[in-house]
């Protein structure tokens, strides 16, 4: 049998995810890790959990470990409706659909949007996880360069120009407004509304993808995409980072025209996701466990931030060319070495240093960009070992840098 | 903004999956419905799942609620191989990866292997799911009718023939080889023996899809594919029809260089499957309490099988051209009405007399056959209401026939 020819022209141009091969590399405990993007465990409010996994499998068991609707438990759907409301958006819980976490989310997008060469639009650098999944759909990613406010909304009118005259119109714009992975930036809102204008106008969708949304830590919240636009924007969100990973829970919302296409994607992918951890996530929620549970979150993630923003401060602050973006929320920073340097070859020291992060080029299609940049991870590690892990990283980026 | 025209071209084919539609229309309390495919939610073993939920959270919250390995959680990957060893499979826990059930197992297939156009080979009528998942990457499926022993070898080398003969090999040939649904039939050894040699002959990989193999109950197990021909068979399983389908946690087995890229697939589709459910999985199986309770949903089934096989007897015995299959497993049988019926068109009458099945169409592409039969399950109605519900649709198809 010739292996490699029997498969399809997407998974002959399937690569492992860097991130999760490097994690690998990772698992020294030794090693202080910033490259993760793991929550902090002690946020896992496992009391919680336990006391709605007991009233689950003690009222409900018959549902809940049977098959469950492609769409979602409805009580669950409403209450994700009930928060998104709390955030100034009008939302009905029949649009809200329970996705197997915003993984699948974006997935279900590539797969209903991307015949193979469509293109997309993304912020570079962009969420590793979107490229994959889009990429195995065969889309052609066009990048936008972000700066300190996420996507410039100059450079997507020149982008979506271009696009437009060489007869490549995108599917739609893919955005991650809040606290952006990898980079950490925001997009004001003033900026949102000139996005909105210009997708409006030629008739794009567009995507918007806010896992650290409810994780601010400082500054004030910017209207969401979902409530400035929701006529033509897909917005996903997940669990992951607000209560717990290890559900694998997400969700979506937008027009129902939309909506129903991802539906019937995810009865061919999964039929349903689990009902028994929708249904334990529903009652965390109702108990008011969820929320207690993000306002501690909320205030560890703080102290971590102002902790490695010092640490950096103080290590490298005096080093000329090096800069890092200071986020108001979310998980991640972006640091930026001088020109010439590349944080892929500098991996490798790192690791022997024990100290780890993710370099920049993971969050670019390949050759793309990211050679000077790297990605760090601040709500995983405790307060002293970052202060640790940016003492190693910064002696290092010093002796590089001569 | 033109609304279907955004949509890619697998997009715009897409249709609600017939029988989860039809399943809204099974809701009515009154309705005997024989219609889904649900296990009965008298064989979940709620107690040890609570044990063994407690234990995970007493024990090791922060890793279950955590991300986890694409691969999945180790321990239960040897679980795994464990009762695949028991089954006659040299089985490696390293060549085990666990899904977000098998129809993530048919969806990653459909992914890796699928170009638009790509055709394979599956048994005509074939689970709707399977269709659902492979025509999601354009695959255009080829039939090789059924008989009572499964797919026809001679067939399958005719249809093998001309494939070849068009230039268009099948990427693999799909198999349900145990009480397959929709048919209810299960393939001898000796005609398995058959299947492979014409694979093996001609360097085709054979997908067997095995979700009820373990619910045998009469005649002797047949040995696996996998067992049989471990260099060019995947595998794929679920725990839906034998612990609980609520947990959606299925895997997949196989040469590794398929295996490889599936994990790279799923990277891109979910990162992984739930940890928390996989750790609870796993304690169900090492307590023991896995392999009690499937003991007791094979004696329960058992029996009602047993009692829709005597009720269409009783019922159907003497009524010219109706025929059923005896499968000696799973959770359907078969039924086929004389020339000229239309189950389709039966089935609202049948809502009508509050008895519900899922015409036979749905296990073909469109056009492609099924309209005189119906599938019926007798896994979730009791014994009471499987001669009740019997008892309605043959009154109903005896009207029919005059």
């Amino acid at each position: 049998m010739e292996r490699e020819a029997v498969f399809s022209t997407r998974a002959r141009q399937m690569t492992r995810s860097v991130i999760r091969e490097l994690l690998k590399l990772t698992a020294d405990p030794e090693v202080i890790s910033f490259a993760g993007g793991l929550p902090a465990p002690e946020t896992f409010p496992v009391d919680k959990v336990r006391e709605a996994a007991e009233k689950v499998l003690r009222e409900e068991a018959a549902k809940a470990l049977q098959y469950g609707p492609t769409e979602g438990d409805i009580r669950l759907r409403a209450d994700l409706a009930g928060m998104m409301r709390e955030d100034g958006i009008d939302a009905d819980p029949e649009h809200v659909i329970v996705l197997t976490a915003s993984q699948q989310g974006l997935d279900l997008i590539g797969k209903v949007f991307f015949d193979p060469g469509d293109t997309a639009v993304v912020g570079f650098p962009t969420y590793l996880g979107a490229i994959q999944a889009f990429r195995s759909y065969q889309a052609d990613l066009v990048g936008v360069e972000l700066d300190d406010e996420g996507m410039r909304p100059d450079l997507l009118e020149k982008t979506l120009d271009r696009l437009e005259s060489e007869d490549r119109r995108p599917k739609f714009i893919y955005l991650v407004p809040d606290f952006q992975n990898p980079a950490g930036v925001t997009i004001p809102e003033a900026r949102r509304r000139q996005i909105i204008a210009l997708a409006r106008d030629r008739g794009y969708l567009l995507v918007e993808d806010t896992p650290y949304r409810q994780l601010r830590y400082a500054g004030r919240h910017q209207a969401t995409f979902q409530s400035l636009a929701p006529d033509c924007v897909i917005s996903l969100y997940t669990f992951s980072k607000i209560l717990l990973p290890g559900f694998r829970l997400g969700w979506a919302y937008g027009p129902d025209w939309v909506l129903d296409k991802m539906v019937m994607a995810k009865q061919g992918t999964d039929l349903c996701s689990p009902p028994f951890t929708q249904a334990i996530t529903h009652y965390v929620i109702e108990s008011g466990g969820f929320r207690e549970g993000l306002q501690h979150t909320i205030e560890l993630y703080r102290e971590r931030r102002r902790v490695m923003l010092e640490s950096l401060d103080q290590e490298l602050g005096a080093t000329e060319g090096v800069t890092w973006t200071r986020p108001e929320g979310g998980l991640f920073l972006w640091l930026t070495l001088p020109e010439g340097c590349d944080t892929q070859e500098l991996f490798e020291a790192a690791i022997a240093e024990k100290v780890a992060y993710v370099p920049g080029r993971a969050f670019y299609p390949p050759g793309m960009g990211g050679e000077r940049s790297m990605r760090l991870n601040f709500s995983y590690c405790s307060e002293e070992l970052i202060r640790k892990g940016v003492s190693r990283l910064a002696a290092l980026i010093r002796k590089q840098l001569g």
